[in-house]
């Protein structure tokens, strides 16, 4: 009944096997082997375009270096307020960026409201050397409510950046969960809406330790000094084959929406049990793998007892994350310690 | 004939072994797993100390990340003008500290020359507000030219140090290999000969992507804010079990230093080997697993000729590495082909 | 019919002859000079307490260089959304502080609501690796809506922060106005109220270019860091005395407070003599030297017609700033240009 | 007998006159000032060429941001193993670079030696993404062992450095006395020689706090992010005339080198009387305005005694600083007191 989060899960087996299989003979160091070059290509498949593609360590790098290659010290990233840049990074793009400021906007469930960014860049001249320009904006997909932003909604947010001469990243931490969840394409959901560079997370979805950095064709021309940037964060791993054979065998016929999609049937198996329960009710839609639901005090307190494992969210509701190693049991186990 | 470097090596089966071992369940994220604590404990018996283990993805992190936490933005590193952490990690310590100085110092054979620290310590001035004081005292053991300081030539400079108040790093990326190469105890190549961090690098002594640093008891103090310095660089993997694993493999029953030997072995047959030959000689001795040896332009040619691998060095000399993979089966098909 | 604001005034006479009169002979540099320290006497008399004292050349660099003694790269600076700090210094305090994070808060006529903060010190916690702490609690006096906090404000939001252990510094570019406005003792706004810091402003009160930082006892440990940074900054002149004897004039015999009240009183009678104009009422009460003011369409453009200087604000509002050298001659020319 | 540094001198009074000259009625502020405009035509004419200005409060906020302005956070700074921006701004330059790094050369006489440069230039590449690639090579002219590099000697370094594609700085504290001391032209000293960008100090040489960037037409496109980096570093001055009037007057009728050249004879004649004691001899040519001696114990004990002010320098001599206000009876009362 662990619940906590999709960091807790382990990897799936078919990621570990592919780092033994890639553990044969000399590679070339620092990224120039030939398992990052076939994921590159496998990504140009599934994102049906050009693109440049940089492993990292974690989602925080992924996320940092990202913006770093976008925003100036001197610019600002617009963000939700919620947005795990803004609240769970320790100051990380902050860091990478040289000192740009994130500014926080509201918007119900996890998404930034379209009025609120219209005031944001009302407010935030790009030239006025005595203010900090808004560069970027940053959309989280799945989001922090566990929500997914669709093409559409994704790409009247990109416009509005767009025609202040604004980029556009997408953290994609759970971005496999939103594809699974709108069932719309990763070029529609990322540069077709107008996004330049994305977050790509494999480890909540399945991999060990694989985060990457891409850039679209708009954004591409940034990935000499992208490049600067992760070997200068120490994101530049040795033995880099060993982060590429994680997400070449995540990314093979379709394993990463295929453990996303049980990730988020779980949630939603979750979400129904939990609100047929007198006084529970859900925070949030439950669009990916994650469900945020109001929950009787007593309630809460026997799930606790019971062992099941899940986190008070700051807005007084529980956040409990299925993961692609949950399984229906797993659920049922939960709903009858709640009933 | 791969003598390109330890990076371009695989990681030892056991250790891909061992991360398929921790692929069961679920575990606490971020470094609060059963396995991370495991090698926390590890280390203390091999270092017989108390001490604070944090890990990484790259040593380029590992050390960056330590002399963040020893070193102020407004403070200076002395370390050897080939330093790793000079001449190869793009400004990383620069980025890290927040615009430390880092102030080369000369010396044969890799190793600040005492003269030379003395004349830094006594130039630049620790209580004067227009100059940058250095602060920490950085040596890499093995050092850049492949040499080994000893337990007595670590504790001079470190005294010499610790006299104007600084602190003392050791880059150990190949640290196994020093202690192979010295039979000295980790202890005495560190904390009792004065150092208060270590980074730990295993990666190229035989593991996928596994470094660390290690605050000893003089520096612990520092471990809170070292933490969130990781967290912040994205270094504080989620999934942090996959790094642990590696390392309690590479540790356990000697692994780490039996690969060192059979490295630095095979370093010195090859360099035995290379320097039989009419023209050549060795740069620098070969304490460890690397071999600078100047050859002859027309065996060096003879030798790129026939496949073998092996750097230029900005000095004129070839660097050869030999890593735990190597056998004598390579070194004789080299000198064959030199031959 | 200046009213653009206070930084176009020229400075007080009085200021100028004083550095004139500092203009003879050889002096101490980098602020070791007489009149430094003559004027740090004078605020301890004038703020009732011991301090440390520090120049700077501009409000910027004195707000920036406070905060970056206060807050470390990984927290955070809670301050109003409309703040200095946070809309007009081009991330100054981002820069000096190595990437530190500022939170804004709402709160009607510039103040940070007693609720928004409380909620925002709920929300960041103090102990979380993954989230930048709050560190400093930043308040401006006058504040950007031309507002004063009494001591009694400052007291109940200082005690809020200092109850999770965070500092307070007071961004005090107008603090003379605000003395001039509440009646209340330098030392009541300030340390009494639980400030650690102040920015205290002298160029928008008659000076040419002079600002200062303030530590309060409960800081002053931190003068060595504060020092080191100004040098870094380049904010440590060579010859000190320049805006030492600014200073010098200003503080003697009550001269900002005078100049203060002149401007205040210019801005109330400006504010009475434009809201009894059909239409017009004001955006904020005139604590100080700022009147922000809902004009008529045609009225505004009838004022910019004639000559008048003033800037329409983000909020549609009007903003008008009366300096030291503003006449009632120079209301009046404007009123009669306004009816 | 005040020979300690001319950052001890008062200010020329022209310069104090000028700025109460320019107090009078209102003026835009941050640089948008008549007088700002004036000083840039004047200095058009006097460097003969377009450029773009831009003033600091600081010598080292200005090289500072100059260097900021034309290095990356990930490249590196060449200059002189002694250079103010290496050994005396406390890391200024890292700070406002945002980390880059300082590689100190040697060479005789505060000269950058052509070998050490060109041994530097081939050891640090341009394109190896490990390495941080020199981007900017800084010249101190008058330099920090009081010599003048003449345009041949600026022209053969920035050639060797625009080579590389590099940028030429040059920090001109006391740029007026290399003009006086080479008879050379500013143009010739500068762009005409490679340079980019000149930090133009009038402080030392007879004003009281005014410093100016200036960009030579090759770099004349960093100056809009030149400008932002200035208000974020808190150098944009709210009431800028102030600096302007100094410069004005300093420029005016060619007084800076009126002043420069009496502070040179004041110093040639200082090394003339001091090289005619027994044991005596000069360490550095004696160019400018700055004289390095080596004296008998005795009779640097003597001075001390007689109350002379100089400092001892680390190389062992000791340095006088002749400034705009040195007399020949200075000179003379010095000479009687070591005679």
């Amino acid at each position: 009944m662990n619940f906590l989060s999709d960091t807790t899960a382990p990897a799936h087996p078919a990621v570990i096997e592919a780092m033994a299989r890639a553990n044969t003979g000399y590679a070339p160091s620092y990224g120039a082997d030939a398992l990052s070059a076939r994921v590159e290509a496998r990504l140009k498949e599934i994102f049906e375009t050009d693109l440049k593609l940089l492993f990292a360590s974690s989602g925080t790098a992924a996320n940092a270096l990202a913006l770093s290659a976008l925003c100036p010290a001197h610019g600002a990233v617009l963000c939700h307020d919620e947005a795990h840049i803004h609240r769970d990074e320790r100051g990380a793009p902050e860091f990478f960026t040289g000192g740009a400021k994130l500014i926080a906007l509201p918007g119900e469930h996890g998404k930034i409201a379209m009025g609120a960014l219209e005031d944001a860049l009302a407010q935030w001249p790009q030239d006025f050397v005595h203010a900090s320009p808004p560069r970027v904006l940053s959309l989280s997909n799945l989001n922090e409510a566990g929500c997914a932003y669709s093409p559409a909604e994704t790409a009247e947010r990109a416009a509005a950046a767009n025609r202040h001469g604004m980029s556009v990243h997408i953290d994609g931490a759970r971005f496999a969960n939103a594809v699974a969840a709108t069932g719309a394409s990763p070029a529609d959901l990322t540069w077709r809406a107008g996004a330049d560079a994305l977050s790509l997370g494999a480890t909540k979805g399945g991999a060990a330790m694989a985060e990457a950095v891409i850039l679209f064709p708009a954004a591409m021309e940034r990935f000499a000094e992208l490049q600067i940037r992760q070997k200068r964060a120490g994101q530049m791993a040795a033995k880099m084959r060993f982060i590429a054979a994680q997400f070449d065998a995540w990314l093979e016929d379709g394993l990463w929406l295929t453990l996303a999609a049980q990730a988020n049937a779980m949630a939603r198996a979750l979400a129904e049990g939990l609100c047929a329960l007198p006084g529970a009710s859900l925070a949030h839609p439950v669009d990916g793998n994650e469900v945020f639901v109001r929950l009787p005090e007593t309630l809460a307190a026997r799930l606790k007892a019971a062992g099941a494992g899940f986190y008070g969210w700051p807005d007084g509701s529980a956040r409990f994350v299925a993961s692609w190693t949950t399984e229906q049991a797993d659920v049922d186990a939960l709903l009858k310690a709640a009933g």
